[in-house]
């Protein structure tokens, strides 16, 4: 991984960005290549970095640039979704053709179907044409247009597509999996001397990418993770110890269950990946449950789907088509655990569990997910036809930002144990900070 | 079951309703005891009955009475919700209570928690004093105040307890089981000479009470289901022969499935109890579905949890708590079905499996709902203060109606395989009439 | 006005209604022409009328016919909106097309642009082709995709227009005046002798059709008043003395505000147009307002746009484009009254004024009332199909019925000011039943 | 105003932080005092200041203190709302109070009505108590159950009633004017030698407070902002040549109406307070209105509140209660100027008109915002335990921060006319950069 964050360039930008409808933009601010934005932002931090006389490290600041890679007149550019739903796809989806049509007039923009695969000859998937007309309302619904798959697919075979195909600037919105993708997609073309941009808007409902503070349809999964909730607490007041269990997603961090108890403080407990936890003894969840129960009547447990992993230890592993390592449903363990200890103990109680992940993932974007989408479409598409590849588009201290893709895979955000999110977490739910016998 | 649905009567009314608040009202048009709503309001009955010279089958209306049975000022009322949630249940709490208050001016109202089991010493629950500023805000939120429970409870033990609470009227809230314990209370009140009036408010989310065109709650589910079918939609267009595969509410009757389907015209196979099918062979399901997946390369399935009972033949049934037939799951068992003949017949596919259930039973009332609820409670205050007992509120033919309890659980009301309302479902969803091989 | 309501039609019903899809149909029950559904179903009049000795009023039942008047693969279908919006226009649409095209193979479907405007040569509107892919996502937004215009156009031209286009069925989707219309347009054709169908789908948000129960988008409209009165509920209570002030459609009717009203219950006034009262005096609305606030501190009012147009006597009527009287704003007339009033007795207070209609109006169809579109939009396609004309597709007493226009544009449903809802009202709000000074 | 930002303090910290519930916390980070945020993340600030060899612009970060000032069992605190409604007010209310009861074990808390006007005798406003269990359920709807009025109030006699009242902490909430009286609360307070920490969370719906990124309800006001702009767009669509003009908040800044536009990219032109604009001329706002719909036959128009009021210049300027500079009605002013305008060029058209300002202010706070409001709670409680006074919660560059008041309320944040957020909004709504025929 670079330490710098440089993102690649095609070559050098000699096409003056077309204005036309920004009526006499004098005093316009294109992006000064040298605008960088730093990773950290506490006065220690700047202290340090001043003390050994070396650079901080930084990002590159995202916008239009005033002279660009492409020619628009010439460029055709494909769009192409992967891995499982996430609100906003389409609104990613209509923001890039909007932006490439509107304000960069380019007019030939093609879709991929079902993800890498609708490049393999093999699969007979058609091409979609993508104009404005094309996808003038598809922001008000979930899901994406353009269909999904998981799983990469042969690196040569895409980039032979890419080249039969025209196309200058492939824009590729997934997660993990699917940026590394890009990153090879991106290689083979180098290998293969082609001046094709590879740009990633990354998708990750979970809101885990490296040095990105938000994702899109993260928010509205928040959202939609706060009426469910809501809904699931009516349930468990609705009967005698009546426990109601949600798990709601997060394979490797545990951002969403954290910030929907955040949002509704009506959680009691909220088990999530980077935190440990027992079931039994003193210290033990199960323990802290029936004291709740005993107290309140009722009980509100979430839990996140990559949460209580060890408990499988020992037990076979699988990944899914995209590689991702598949967990064992740690809900249903739970929920199994529960009745068990509560029955043994004779605790008559009611455990509602709800697993609403679907319902999360193909929602239409709220307003404000809709807006950061269409921003990082817009940058995205800045970047492109100024020639950047290999990149994403991030944000980051309130400012948009570009990054290798390899800076944003290389590792995952998560909710630090003993930090300000969690705290503020434990606060809302009056759960213990740690549920184990032995620290 | 009495054909002409007359509903019992504690005594002669002969205290004036209290009319505070109702200024100048000299036209104020009570009930007549003597008016009743057509059971059958077709042109052909009319000249059937005629021709018979019989009175045709009839309901009474419902409500305000001139002269009420139970003097406000020395009134006790309790009020007890039952079964599972359904939406709107704090609706009608908060209308008895406030119909009672504000229009009675009885100011004596306590809640019973979780079901018939409040009633009995050995639970320990307490009971809780319902005034109008305590239930000022619930109707925000699903669920109950008062909590449920499932399951009927010694009859005597009630009625004791009904007694030691210096209680005059009894508001039973639930469904069919509920019902039947209602009348069993009634009967036992009878028997010792007591003069309790004990009125229910049908509930069933599922709509298909007997004699009762639309129960509280069923909107609010249609509405519930709508936007989870949208989201499945996306959920199926979102991979290739992507099967969306949503099992609605629906234990004995098809309505919740039905009326979603053809509110949103997004489905396009719907399996109900009512509607006998086969998976296999030419004209079965599963050749359905996959000439569909042909075709538009995505499917979305509603299927209605009592539907093909039939497939779980010679299998050991169960009953819950309340008595209720419990079902197998026939949405995984459907799930299993179509993954098994697919990877058989070596069609790639995905099939999202959602079962919103808790989502929708703990929803809050929509405001049509909500408004039917309101209704619904002055009404059966209405009857109950003018001695009503073993009654439940209806509505018919664009009236609200007053019924025995034996009349409205002696049946459930069905969708009709060759009627109105199906053949408009078959029209929406596309799929055949029958999909068996031998009619 | 014909007392009997019977539909015309254009001639002998001769082809078969095609029944692919709906495989081995034996036991189908298409609707008889003998069957009709009484207009009183209660009991009295049953007697009244089989004393009478002569048959009841009643109304044809709507539904699919055996035998159809259109050979499907020769005719062609245009479909208009007109006057203001209405939620569900866009379901109605989709629906008309949908059935026409799956159920009747009917595939020359075309939209007329802008209300009766699109049929005049003058004003240039395009004819839009109406596919099932064209109208398959636009039940998701409110409005209509036809676009409107208020009033009507010359009767003869629109007709020319029809013949020109080779148009065999028209159905016009309007209120009042745009029904009034198409009984023109449908006369002329007959004077023409053109085998036209003019059939309506009924549209008033208000819900004051003459013999319908239910008209489209009334309930979308209760549903969005609910939640503005929710809101405005919060600004009342978030002053001292707050007074929130909604203006709800209902230009001659109270439906919409009295179903509001009696939704959420927190509303403490509701004034329509069926009830007269006195703003001053002992027993005027201002005094009743006053009390409200000595006790409460915050007051909800809710005035139906058609509400104390008395108030206006003397001053000058004005008529929109479509004839509809245009009211004086009896909302920011009661708001001044109200500031007056409140300033002269020296009460402190706040008045936050709300007219939400264009935001009600322009709101796309809830589930249940999407549902309804879809009944009444097939119902109407079989109708036409089976050569009725000049007829509204109708609800009541739980059944779709045919009325012919004359009737549904007689005159307006009211709400009875001693009626059972008026009374449900009163007894949710509080208010007196009458608020004038002299009865 | 302090360059240095530094939040004063009542005195030495030497209680304990409670942690009961935080089991075994031995890693618990606490805020150390010297932890700070940097104003500007940019690199090139960092390299600047480096090469000054002076500090850089900074805030104190917030959050939990090892050592706080008030001892939990002696204190009591207030709390008091002021100004207009903002979505979020009563979450923080909640989440203020279940702070100081759970996590500081503070259980004297106390509700002021009506703003400011609460601590006046003269009102004669009651005193609330605050417990966890009066304020469980207020976060589901909107306004403030403490109410709320404008306008300052005698700062001594605020005092005189804090001492009488024994209280310890008092929080304010509200915009503006409420905290510069916060400030001047808290000089009085000093200059009697008390010690009273005054703590603000800060209220704008429009999000211009200084040196804070994000204030609490604005993400909810572009929530409500989105769905009012697509049934505006349903409405502009709906008639020939219809245009929809919708006012929204934002009297010094335009924020919200630039990020509702940006969110939903449906609107044509967006007036805001910070970009001037003519009306006439070639280059002038008819202008580009009347091209729009010549092309498109209808257009969405949005304009914040203070904008154009240059065009009122002369005219007589108004205060609100509060202070604020009260507006001359823009919306009312384009809508008639339009109209003059399409008239006078005999161009058909028409105008709907929207205001939701109420509806927007008094919407409950969405899960995001909930969240926020959540966090801005829990910071304030710990400063105020910990003896900060005359403060802010603020948040930047991801990090809860603490602002001396004065830092706050020095200027206002605005949209930069060539800054990025106006360029995405350009880009989104195709309106040129400057709508004016001189620069």
């Amino acid at each position: 991984m670079d330490i710098n964050f440089d993102v690649k360039r095609l070559g050098k930008c000699s096409v003056s960005s077309p204005i036309e409808g920004l009526h006499r933009s004098k005093g316009f601010h294109y992006v000064n290549e040298q605008e960088r934005v730093l990773y950290d932002s506490s006065l220690k931090s700047f202290n340090e970095f001043k003390e050994r006389e070396i650079q901080p490290i930084s990002f590159e600041k995202a916008g239009p640039f005033e002279k660009i890679y492409f020619d628009p007149s010439k460029t055709k550019v494909a769009i192409v979704t992967c891995g499982g739903l996430c609100p906003g796809l389409n609104v990613v989806i209509r923001s890039l053709v909007r932006q490439l049509y509107n304000r960069y007039k380019v007019t030939r923009i093609v879709g991929i179907k079902y993800g890498y695969e609708g490049f393999i000859p093999k699969y007979g998937h058609e091409i979609i044409d993508l104009t404005p007309e094309a996808v003038e309302d598809i922001y008000m619904y979930g899901g994406t247009i353009l269909g999904s798959s998981r799983g990469n697919q042969d690196v040569e075979e895409i980039v032979d597509s890419l080249e039969r195909l025209n196309v200058n600037i492939l824009f590729t919105v997934g997660g993990d999996g699917t940026l590394r993708g890009a990153q090879q997609i991106s290689e083979e073309i180098e290998r293969r001397g082609l001046k094709i941009s590879v740009g990633g808007v990354p998708k990750t409902i979970d809101n885990d990418i490296n040095f990105i503070e938000r994702s899109f349809g993260f928010e509205t999964a928040v959202f939609k993770a706060f009426d469910i909730i809501s809904y699931a607490h009516n349930e468990a007041k609705g009967a005698y110890n009546g426990i109601a269990l949600i798990k709601l997603m997060g394979r490797d961090s545990g951002f969403i269950a954290a910030h929907a108890a955040l949002s509704i403080q009506e959680v009691n407990f909220v088990l999530i990946p980077e935190i440990k936890f027992d079931l039994y003894g003193a210290n033990g969840f199960l323990e802290h449950l029936i004291k709740r129960l005993q107290t309140k009547k009722h009980a509100v447990v979430v839990v996140a789907e990559g949460a209580g992993q060890f408990l499988f230890e020992g037990k076979e592993a699988h990944r899914d088509a995209s590689g991702n390592l598949l967990h064992n449903d740690i809900g249903l363990f739970i929920k199994d655990v529960m009745t068990e200890e509560l029955d043994k103990r004779d605790i008559r109680h009611t455990i509602k569990y709800i697993d609403p992940s679907y319902l999360i993932r193909s929602a239409p974007a709220i307003a404000d997910d809709g807006k950061f989408c269409n921003q990082l479409a817009q940058n995205a598409v800045h970047a492109a036809m100024a020639g950047r590849t290999s990149f994403v588009v991030g944000y980051w201290n309130q400012q948009f930002t570009l990054l290798p893709i390899s800076a944003a895979v290389a590792t995952r955000k998560k909710v630090e144990p003993e930090g300000e999110l969690w705290y503020s977490v434990l606060e809302a739910t009056g759960q213990p900070m740690y549920m184990v016998n032995e620290l």
